[in-house]
């Protein structure tokens, strides 16, 4: 059987495609989710998805992700710039997990620089859209395919 | 026919798998760019490989990408940190391109933290190893595939 | 039929009235709501209530808003000095919303003095009491009465 | 009838004795539990237990302890940094409190030697490993007996 | 026969109960002390207690505290915030110390949220009133019962 | 019978009159007691006269003043620049006290510039030499002939 | 004969007319050269061109202009802002060169501020668009007639 | 009759050979003033030993050594640091005082750099261990033979 | 055979002997070559030599180097102050190098002291003209001649 | 034989008891160096005399007492204060060193108390006048007697 | 008949090869010298050695050395810190100085970072051990061999 | 017989009109002292010459100085800038000292700016070239004629 994946989305993600079109376009996050797990099929993974605007519900899922994950996709949206307590979760569960953002957050406001969740993370993709979410997936297979990360 | 994909390596990384193995391990770049072709079929694509230590010739490998390639991986090397030149290149071509680094540059020397190039660039994959590469050309297979990034 | 308000209020806004009463009176949060109701009557608008203590619960009613409510009216409570998460979602459902506080922030202790829910307001009414929710109401009457907001 | 203790954990609290056990030693939350609630007895307390990764769950847990609890015990976990809602919920309900941390806090990370929680509580116990808990209890018991704190 | 704690109160704690009882009650430390003798008793402790307005008087017990206590409660008062020659004496005679504070050290001036005493103490309980002393008696029970701070 | 004052004299005050005469003149503590009190025959004061070089035995005295003495005036000698414990005795018994120096602490070495003690003082005299006493014994008079300081 | 100018465009000017036509228009390096020709030979001047995008181009070219070119026009692009080597060529040859920029520097990124090469031009034209490389021409003719720059 | 030498030991330092035995060696307070005492028996001196945990008590012997002894050698442990009583006491007696240190005070904690006490000391003598002591006595006879300290 | 060195000249070092005579002599890069070759024989070295202008000759040159040379003796002209580059290029090839340059480079300039090249060299000559090519050409010889840089 | 000791006195300390009289008293060094040499015979130890107001002079007698001396006890007078070649002298001759001051520094003008001797030597003697020569002497002799410097 | 060196050795480099043996290995400067001297004679150079540990001696040599050597190679010692009196001499002798250092000056002490005289010797060499002495000798032999510096 | 006149020049003076003769003329020391000679017989003085380059002769100069000359003038050439040991050395002897400098030593390097040596001078005399020696020998002449230097 496949990898385990579990594909973790913070707030206001479930927005994806309802909002600002015109950047976001009008891809839905339930749309981009088939269309992840298809991908996942083809990458002989399983995925498992979550979303919540809820600090307390992304640690529970991180937490449930002990023994039923193998690596952990997560964009932490803006929790991402305070929530000590998700760094403490991932941190806890010792599964390696994947920092993703759809856009650059480099290009945006000042506070967004600052990632409190990164140093607890094997990597980061930033600023591929919501085509990050398969890259992160390939990337998720390639980390969990064996070998270290530099043999391929 | 598939798209096509330039991947640029600027100085030194033609040395990959030849240097400093304890960290990089003994993946040569021939061996990395055969692995990224077969990939790339499965994907696809089609892949032009360009390694340079010339800023020159990057920037006109560059130029040259315009109505020959779709889309650009780039892992600028020691350039990250002060070519404007390249900066300028990759913003007047006009091609998406992804910036990628096989260490996470953030826990290096002070002087690798500052990318210049990073601004003009669609997104960033760091950390990932040399594995890194094949989830760049995923994720350029994902940006080209049609539509904007965030249509899939 | 009339134009529709959503009021917000956040974190410990349940327990008006039942505490710090020498400062706050004795006006409960229904209380409130059925005088805001009466007036709002008055000013020919149908108003929903909502109040949580979860970040999460917050962004998921201000979500729940587009397509049901023509204004925000929120008073964000502690969450107003950290919540970066229901900023976003304020932003996202592009609701014109107006941020009320009942005492002076300006006023209080030091972390009180920065809102970082400002930002994605139209505008702020703080210091009034609980009369500022009448206001408030008003305020909403007029914003979305037709025009723009310097049109009388 | 005993007096009754609210004992609330916060974020990440639920994994004590799972993770990191070469420092926390492999005391669950649960047999933790159990070992207060055994003291609890002799010490005529009632106690209910709480955890929550929630912030809003804690804040709520907070506001029903007004005639449900006569004391409250709270680890705050990461949440201790950052949020100033519970530190108003604690203020709002008027119940006293006391604030536990396993480990001395200012023997860690930077930023965990801030507590925004502790100007509303009556007094902090920490240093003091799982057993601290059961000093907290009786701690709790001390308070509660009858009399402000200074009378025995 | 059980184990034995010195209880060291320092300047200005003989006074407890007969000043500003609006305050701190009124309790005395003759009172206290009987207390927490019974209390010991219930414990299986022997306590000693030891009072004294003098910075030599109190670095004098603690060094006689070497073989007849297992455990040292100090109370240092204002000596906190400048006796180098008190952190010296505990320092020097290896027994475990916890320091305690009858009120919450970080609600008052600013010269008294400075402790030199801390750093060569294993833990802090604070703010709990004279009844502090009590969990202090009990901390100290479960510290010196056998096993490391976090076995129960 | 006359009002009570207490004349705490601190570290070295023994030697007045037996060192740096150049300065001080011969006029002993005895002999400056002795004219103290005729002095205070006149004003229909008892004194009583209290010197240590023991920080401590400085707040014994000053606890033992509590119904014996209606006003202390202190020269607390060296312990003026550090000692919190005597300013939290002076604070503890709630009796008036005037701080004396006979020489100008402003004038001397910069350490001698700082009086922890002042807060908790009614007033200071300094500078006026032994001579400051009586002023002080004048001053006591005043403060505790009825009425508050500001009526005559 | 008349005098000859040679004229150096560095990295991406040959992209002229090709890139950002709203910024630019399109007139081509080809087109903007011919134009400049016909105009050279009516102030009697004749002009060599050259662009390149390598560092080490540029400054083999300024070398060969030793005798075979009376004066330099060079825009260094981006090498604007790094390229000590350049400058050094141009100092080391001892040819009169005008320092050329499209757009004006200063309206721009902060890093376009800094030219490195300023120092060893005899002037600088910045700002006048693709029609500064008439201006500078003209310049050149200026320059060259003969006498110092003061002397008209 | 030889001359008299008052030897003052401050806080701690009669726990001299009894603890971290590794650093100090097994030498007690009193086997070191054995020691002292034969040497000084050589040297004509007499001894006398004060060791105190008392800042007032090291206060009130300085005073008594007036008259009783004709050079002090003062180890003040940490009241070197703050303790300016002291140094009023020593100024005050005019009786000539070695400071002595038995480890280099500028190799250890920031705090201990500074010496209150030094300024009105003859001299000082650091870093030569518990034999430091036979040399301060050695110095004391050579200081009080006769003539003034270039008086040999 | 003897030992092999590669000498590096860079950018601008081709004009030597052609530019600024006064101060260089009319020594060119070419006369200089053939004496440097003629004093390699009688040293038994044989000698490669390279001079581009290019950033990418250069390292493009220092990695050929590997397996083809014993050591190198690099002026890297400007590209001194800011190429990171060739110091990634020397650091990775793991060829001792020696760092030259002509004029003494703490006489010019102010970004003429800063070399970013040194750290990764083993050596540095400074300010013996053209002749100190040839004594780095010696300087090679012993450093090459086996054992370490203090046996000779 | 006894041990052997170097005294070394630095610049103008040939003048003592010649010059300011008033505060050297009349010894001069040549009547001191007698007496030092008494006392050496009664301690069992030889000295050597070395005075010079050379700098090179007193390093080449730091270097002759490799073998010749067990100990050195030097006043480096005005070179105390910019004598680096002294400080890498003593150093590199690994003979124990004590550094004497007849003065004492701290109570000088600014510039004497920095001494870049000071982290060389084993301790340091200062402000016994010419007498700090005898205690040094003495101070040498338990030194080199045998044992760690704690061991009597 | 060849040309004269001067070869100056600073304070303390007497020493070389008994000392830090380790670190500088068992070359003495005698035997140094030695090779020095043979080097030179195949060479065509005399050589004269000097070394002192006199400013003065070093200064009067090189004043000397007007008229008696073509060239100084001179190894200032501790002295290449503070010796403005060196570098003066240098300058006014106006014989071409070569400075060496062992070891590279960066690499050490703050202190060993600032060379005074630096700015009046022809060139540096440093980082190449004893060796670099003969680099010098060569670097000497070149310097001298006629012609300027730049000349072959 | 006439007041007694030392001049003391220090390193370098020596080569005064051999050396930078465009600047300082070609008048030799020894001319000069000739010349000053003859002009101390018209002032009925009697000069002594004395240079050195050591620090230590001129230190020993001084010293003699002592009952053999009546005033000091003094160019202590670069040991202006650093000998503290001069400095005591003028001190020490008690004779009045000129400091003369030949250039202005405001108007040269920045380290040329501070002299150690003038707070123990009466007066410095500097910028009048070597003519500054026979203004010296005036100004001596004025000093020591009798009467304080405010009598004329």
């Amino acid at each position: 059987m496949g990898k385990r994946v579990l594909i973790v989305n913070g707030p206001n993600l479930n927005l994806l495609g309802l909002r600002e079109n015109s950047i976001y376009g009008n891809m839905t996050l339930d749309k981009l989710n088939d269309i992840i797990c298809e991908k996942a099929g083809q990458l002989n993974l399983s995925v498992e998805f979550y979303q919540s605007n809820y600090e307390g519900g992304i640690i529970d899922k991180i937490h449930g992700a002990k023994g039923t994950a193998d690596i952990i996709i997560i964009n932490p949206g803006a929790y991402t710039h305070y929530s000590y307590a998700i760094r403490d979760a991932i941190k806890a569960v010792e599964i390696p997990a994947i920092e993703i953002h759809i856009s650059n957050i480099h290009c945006r406001e000042e506070f967004r620089k600052t990632s409190v969740i990164a140093p607890v993370c094997m990597g980061q993709i930033s600023g591929l859209g919501t085509k990050g979410y398969l890259v992160a997936l390939y990337a998720a297979a390639q980390m969990i395919s064996g070998g270290n990360k530099n043999e391929l």
